[in-house]
């Protein structure tokens, strides 16, 4: 998984079938400093989470591997709400 | 999934003989401005794209969850057309 | 998948035995404008493909979905001769 | 796999309900010379691995293959502890 | 798949019970003259390779399609020793 936030969001009224009701969102990879890196996805969300929001997600055929995403042509997916990042002792990320 | 803009067309007659009728575009991925990276992709086309129009893909074994592409030697399908794109309340992308 | 242009051949006589009559091509990726690119990698040649030709190639497990790469460690095929690029409106390539 | 050093911890309540009991790992990847690179990623942990130790880590539908991450939505698993690394004759790390 | 080197041995007694037996080395990719470049990789060994060897590697699910490595927590794999590289006509590597 990586480390990402939430920048944004893509909308799609023209789509494979299987993803009506998807919410896609723009997502920024971070490092472990919790700063933003030129990596950038559209993952789809299966957390609720909002604009602004540290996240993991992840990518490739484990992105199927929840209920919303199963079987569909999805290869990147959040999957959880970062509470809390800790490096070598120090926080870099409290929600 | 990764944003992109169909530059061109590919034409292949001498194909794996479960790609007959597969369309193969030329994708080349988009920044969160929408604007060109350096990383291009042959896709094939789930939802009848046109050349310039912007869209998602989805590479791995995830592009092979469409009916076009199911059980075929496909690494990257276009699953959707983007209608908008929002990055921090900017929109940088409206069809 | 990717544009790539067969560069060389590799040879192994020890190699897992489900890959007997495999051939091995080197394939150099290519960009929109069917020049060579830095990317390289070995593929199963499931066409027919010789030194010099322009062809498409899938990676991860899409490689496995031909005939000849099925439940092998086979992590690239090229699956397509490419006939024709185009790239608006202008062809980069011609065979 | 990669070689891998654990640097720190990513806490999270809001996950996928198949992640509850998960250990996610922040670990930097490691050249030859078992020095950091640029390389991050947020692993499982199915070894017990500890702050500060080197380790083996599986990526993509491979990290599903332990008990702990099967038809879970995860793509990095810490699959070994590493006691030793041997480069062409001379050790460069020892547990 | 890609052309590597074995460049040296990683040891490690802590690890997924299913994987008691293997090996895993050191590789480091290859360009086309058969000169290192920056990837490295820990594959598991299903040919008996010794340091020094050129290789092919295949990752990804790929790399468990063979009897060493199936429904393993295995990323990359050699499967195959090579002989010969030929690139434009000029051999690029003779065993």
């Amino acid at each position: 998984m990586l480390l990402g936030k939430v920048v944004g969001t893509v909308v799609s009224t023209r789509k494979e079938p299987t993803l009506d009701g998807s919410r896609f969102l723009l997502v920024r990879a971070l490092d472990q400093e919790c700063k933003p890196t030129s990596t950038l996805v559209v993952a789809v969300d299966a957390m609720g989470a909002g604009v602004g929001e540290v996240v993991l997600y992840a990518s490739g055929s484990s992105a199927r591997q929840t209920e919303m995403t199963k079987d569909r042509p999805v290869d990147a997916v959040i999957m959880a709400i970062v509470d809390q990042v800790e490096v070598e002792g120090k926080l870099t990320w409290v929600k």
